[in-house]
C-alpha cells in the first residue's frame, strides 16, 4: 500500500486525483491538506464524495506528511514551493501538479510564471513527468513534475515527428482548444457560463506559460529544437482538449514512415491510442488517461495531426497517477484502465 | 422622439436593453450611466455593440437626466432608490427592471430582499408593468416597475386560470427553470461555466423573491388568493425560462373553458402565443418577446400549463420597452416584432 | 466469474455496461451480439473502447449463449423476447434492460408500448429490479427487469412517503428532466444538437410508457395507490435525471418523520444518498450509480422532494449491475463503488 | 418594395431568411416554396414564426414566381438548378444561398460536390456574391451565388493579406470551428445531440467542398494563388464560426502594415468589424451580420488571424440580404443594422 496525501485538494484536479485514487488498489489516501477549506470534510466541500470518502481537510504541515510516501500538490502555480520542499526534506515522495517545476529556466519560469522561482535548488532534483517519454527518470524521482494539459496533448501528436526528422524548420502551427476545467475554480468573469455558453475566444496569445514548456520538451526528448505557434482557444465544454497542428513534412516523408514513427513510439505504451490516417473524438477520451492521435498528409506535403485528451485525467490527475504508478514499480496501467481479461480466440 | 437613458449598462439585461432600443424607430438612446464603468465606451465594455453605437458612459446625476424622457433602471435590488427618486423629482419617466418596486408590502421587501426600502413614498405611485394585464395603469405611469423573469412565465400562464375560477384551492406546484442569464453577471462560483455545465440544481426553494410577487400579482390580476409553491432550477442555456404548473381543475372545467379562458385573456395580446394543448419549446421564443403558452388536462382533473419565454427579452429588456410603448402611447409591438405585411390572398 | 453476453451492445447502455463490467472483478465479458452491427469488432463500433475490449460482435443464437452464466438484453421494446426467451430455456440468467418486462399488466403493456406482448408466460417468472426495494425476490431472479430510468429517480424519493402514510391522497405532481442520452441513437430530427441545445421541452404528456410503471411500483412496495401526474421534460445535457416531486402530506407530518422515513429505508443503502433538507445537485451524480434525494417541507404542508441520478448508470447499465451482484450473491457494490478503505479515525 | 419568394423555407438557413427579412422595411415576402411541407403553413413547420407570418408552403413553378422580384435559393447542393434556372428565364433575379454556383470549374464542382454540374450555362452568368469584395459586380448580378460559410470567415481574413503581398508563399494553415446549424437538419448519426455535446472533432479533413471554393476566391479577389490546408471542425454550439489562421509574413512586413491593409480593405465595409491587435470572441457575433477580425504577429514573423461570424447570419442569409441590398440598389445596412442615430457629440 503507498499511503498517499493531496495538497490542495479543493480544486476540480484535487477532486479528480480522489476519485481516481479511490479506483486503485495499492494506494490509501490518508490525508487532504487544504487552505480556506480546513475543517471541513471533504464530502461537504465536494458534495460528489458523500459514501465515497469521508476525511478532515487539515493544514499542510511537515509533520502531517511524516508516515506518508507520496503527495501529490494540486495548487496554483507559485503555492509549491513550501509542500515540495517539505516533503523532499522528509524523504517523501512528491508529485507536483501545478506548474511550478516544470520549466529548468528560471527566466523562463519568471517571465510567463510573473514571479520568481523560490526553490531553485529542487528544480535540478525534479524530473518532468510526460510518462510515455521520460520513464526511467521517472521511475527514479523523488520530485515530480507532471506536465501541463496542452503540453502533455501538443507533444505526444509532435514529438515522434520531430525525433524521426519527418519535418522541416517551417515553423508548426499548433491550435488547442480547451474545455473551462482547465481554468479552475478562481472566479473571474469570462469564466461564468453566460460568457462561455455558444462562445469560442483564443486567449492569451503569444503569453501562454505552456509555450516555454512545449520548447523545452521538443527539444529534450525530440533532441532539437523546432519553432512553432501555439494558439490557446478557449470551449464550451467542461473536460477536454483538441489539438490540430500543421507541419510540413521533409521532401521524402510519405504516411508509412510517419505511421511507422508513431507506431515505433507507441506500440507498447498503453494509453496512446495512434489512430494512423483516422480522426480522433474528444468524447472518446473523456474520463479516461488516453490520448488519440491521427494524422493526414496532403499532396503539398503539409501534415495535420490531431491528438485530444481529457484535461483532467491525462493532462493532470491521471498522468500523476500513471507517474506514481511508474514512481513505484507498478504497472503503469493500474487504477487507470480496466481491460478486457481475455480475448474471443484463446 | 423618445430621449432616453439607461442607468446600469453593463449588465446583461443593460445590453439587451441597447440593442433592442437601437431598432426601435422612436427611441433615441441619449445617456448610458455606469458605476465601475464611468469614462469608458459602452462598445468597450460590451464588445458586441461595436460599429452599433458609440456612447460615453457616465456618472449618474440629476443634472445629467433633465432632458431624458425616460430613464431605464437596470441596477441590482437596493440599489435603484436615488435614480428613481432622482427621475421623478425631475419629471423623467423611469422604467426600474429591477426588484426595488414590485412588493407593495414593505414587510414582504424586506423579508425576501433583506434590506430595507428606502423609498416607500415612491412605492405608493409606481404601476406593476405586467403589460398584458396591466396596460390601463401602465400607459399612465410615472414609475413603471417591471415584472420579474420568473413571474412573467408563471403569471401569463396562471392568470386566466385564477380569474376564470377554473382551479380550485389545492395548492398549486410551480416549477420553474431557468437559464444563467437570470442570475447577471456576478462573481460567485457555482456560476463558472464548469459548475452549471452538464447539470442542474433547484435553488432559493422556499426563499426566492419572487414568491411574494407571484402571490401579489395573483391577488391583483386573479382577483382572489392561491396557495402555491415555486420552485425555481439552474438550467445550463443562457437564455429562457421553462416553467410547468400543476392545478386541479374545479369539477365541471373542462378542455373547452380552459382554451375559452386563454383565449379571451390573450386573442389580442401580440405577444402571448396560446397554443392550445400543444407544448411549447425554449427555443422558439429565443430572443423574442413572446411567452408561449400550452396545456394538457388528465382524466384525474389535474391540469398541466407550460410557458416559456425568453428571460432577457419578455422577463426583463423586452417587457420594458413593450411598457415604455404603451407608456409613451405607442403600438406595443413598435421595436419588437416585425410581423409580415400581408397575406398570401390579398 | 461470471461470464456474460450483452445483446445490443451498440446502443448507449450498451457501451456504458461494456465500460462498467470492465471494471468488475467478478465478471468477464464473453460475448456481444449485436444486429446491423454483425460481424465488426466492438471497438470499431464504439471507438472509445479501443485498447479496452477486442470482442468480435456475433448474430445472437441459442447455441451461442449457452456456456454463459448471465446476458444483459438492451434492446429497443418489443425486440427482447427472443433473448430472454432463449436465455430462459437454456438455463442462462437474463437482465433486460429494457422496457419489455417491466409492466405486469399486458393490456397496460400494449398501451403504452404500441404493440403486443409475445412472452406472456415469462412475465410472471420476471422480477422487477428496482434494487432498493426488491432485494429478496432479486437474489433469486431468473428473468430480471430492469427498472426504466425516470421510475428509477422516481420511485426511490417517492416509495418512503407513500409506504409510511406521510402524504395525503392529493394527486402528485412529478416534473422530470432528462439528458438527451436516454433516448438512444435513434435518428429522429427533435434529437438534432441545433433543436436541443440552448432548449428545454416537455413531451409525451400524458402517455409516457413510464406511467404505468412508477403506479405499479408505487403499489407493489408502496403499498397503496396514489394519483400522481409525471411530465418528462427535455434537458440539453447528455446524461442525468432531475426530478421535483410535490406532494401534500398528512396532517401530523413533519421533517422529523420525513427524515426518519428516507433514514430508514435507505441507511444500509449505498447507492441512495439522502441529504435531508438539502438540494441535490445533477453533476454530483453523473457517472455514478448513487440516487441523490433532498426534500423541503413549506408551512402549507406542501413536501418537495428533488431527486438525481445518471440515467445511464443507475438508470439504466448501473443498476443492472447492481442486480446482478445480488443475483450472483456478491456484495452489490462490486464493481460499481469504491469506497475509501479506512477512515479517519480507526 | 421588393417581392421576394423563398425556396427551400424548411431549412435552418431558410427560417434564418425569413426572420431577417421579416425586418427588413423594403422586402415583402411574398412566396415561400418547399417540398415535402408543401401544403403546410411555414408557422406549423417552424412554430417559432407564430404571430409573425402566415404563409401556405407552395409546390415551386415557374408561374408561380412570375410576380417576383427575387427568389431565393435554400437548397442542398445539386438541387438549386431548376429553381435558378426557372427564375432566370422568367426575369425573376436569385440569390442561390447553396453551393451549387460558387466554383467557376466543373470538374471542381463534380470532384468535390460528388455530382454532376448540369445548369454550366447558367453558370458563367453567376456572380460570386462575396459582399465586401465584389460589390460592382452583385450590383449588376441576375444570378448571385452567396459564398459558404466557411470561405466567408477565412477570405474576409485572408484576402487583404494575400492582396498587400503581406505573406510568403509558406502554405497557410486554417484552422476552422463550426456549430452545428452549418449542417442543417439531415439526420446523421454523428448529428445527434449526445454525439456532438461535450465534444469536438475535425471531419471532411482534405475533402471539404470549400476548400476549392477558397482557393478560387483567394485568385480572384487577392490576386494569386496561395496554398493554404483547410480543417473544418465541429463545436458543440448552434450557431457560430471561429476560424485561427497562420501565415509566415514577408521579412518585411510588420504590425503596421498589416494594420494598414485592413483598416484600407474594410475601413467603409459596415459589417467587417477589425479589432486590429485584439482577439474576437465568438458570441459577439452571434445573430449579426458582422465578420470580427483581430490578430497577432510573433518574434518569429508568424501570423495569426482570427475571424470569427455567425454561419447563419454572415454565413449564409444575412450575407444573401446584404447582397440583395446591393443587387437593388439600396444602402446594403439596410434591414441588417440598426445603427445609433447620433453620437454624444453632435
Amino acid at each position: 500500500m503507498i499511503n498517499v496525501g493531496i495538497v490542495g485538494a479543493a480544486g476540480y484536479s484535487g477532486v479528480e486525483l480522489i476519485k481516481l485514487l479511490l479506483n486503485h488498489p495499492e494506494v490509501e489516501i490518508k490525508k487532504l491538506f487544504g487552505h480556506s477549506t480546513v475543517g471541513s470534510k471533504i464530502e461537504e466541500v465536494h458534495t460528489s464524495l458523500r459514501n465515497m470518502i469521508s476525511l478532515e481537510i487539515e493544514k499542510f504541515s511537515s509533520e502531517a506528511i511524516k508516515e506518508l510516501d507520496l503527495i501529490f500538490v494540486a495548487l496554483p502555480s507559485g503555492q509549491s514551493f513550501e509542500a515540495v520542499s517539505s516533503a523532499n526534506q522528509n524523504g517523501v515522495k512528491v508529485i507536483d501538479i501545478g506548474g511550478d517545476f516544470r520549466l529548468k529556466n528560471i527566466d523562463e519560469y519568471k517571465k510567463y510564471y510573473k514571479h520568481e522561482h523560490t526553490a531553485v535548488e529542487l528544480l535540478e532534483k525534479s524530473v518532468y513527468g510526460l510518462s510515455e517519454w521520460n520513464e526511467k527518470d521517472i521511475s527514479k524521482a523523488d520530485i515530480l513534475s507532471n506536465p501541463g494539459c496542452y503540453p502533455t496533448s501538443v507533444l505526444l501528436a509532435l514529438i515522434p515527428l520531430v525525433k524521426y526528422e519527418l519535418i522541416d524548420e517551417t515553423p508548426i502551427s499548433i491550435v488547442s482548444y480547451s474545455g473551462t476545467s482547465g481554468a479552475g475554480k478562481s472566479l473571474v468573469q469570462n469564466m461564468l457560463f453566460s460568457e462561455v455558453n455558444e462562445s469560442v475566444r483564443a486567449y492569451k496569445v503569444g503569453n501562454h506559460q505552456h509555450i516555454p514548456e512545449i520548447k523545452q520538451s521538443l527539444e529534450m526528448f525530440g533532441g532539437k529544437s523546432q519553432k512553432f505557434s501555439f494558439i490557446p482557444h478557449l470551449l464550451p465544454v467542461t473536460r477536454g482538449i483538441y489539438t490540430t497542428i500543421h507541419a510540413e513534412v521533409k521532401n521524402n516523408a510519405d504516411e508509412q514512415m510517419i505511421e511507422d514513427a508513431y507506431y515505433s513510439c507507441y506500440k507498447s505504451k498503453p494509453f496512446v491510442r495512434f489512430l494512423g490516417q483516422s480522426v480522433p473524438e474528444m468524447k472518446d477520451v473523456a474520463h479516461t488517461n488516453f490520448c488519440d492521435i491521427g494524422f493526414k498528409l496532403n499532396e503539398n506535403g503539409t501534415l495535420v495531426v490531431f491528438s485530444t485528451i481529457d484535461n483532467l485525467v491525462k493532462g493532470a490527475a491521471g498522468q500523476a497517477i500513471q507517474n506514481m504508478n511508474i514512481m513505484f514499480g507498478l504497472d503503469q496501467k493500474t487504477g487507470l484502465l480496466a481491460q478486457h481479461k481475455k480475448s474471443t480466440k484463446e
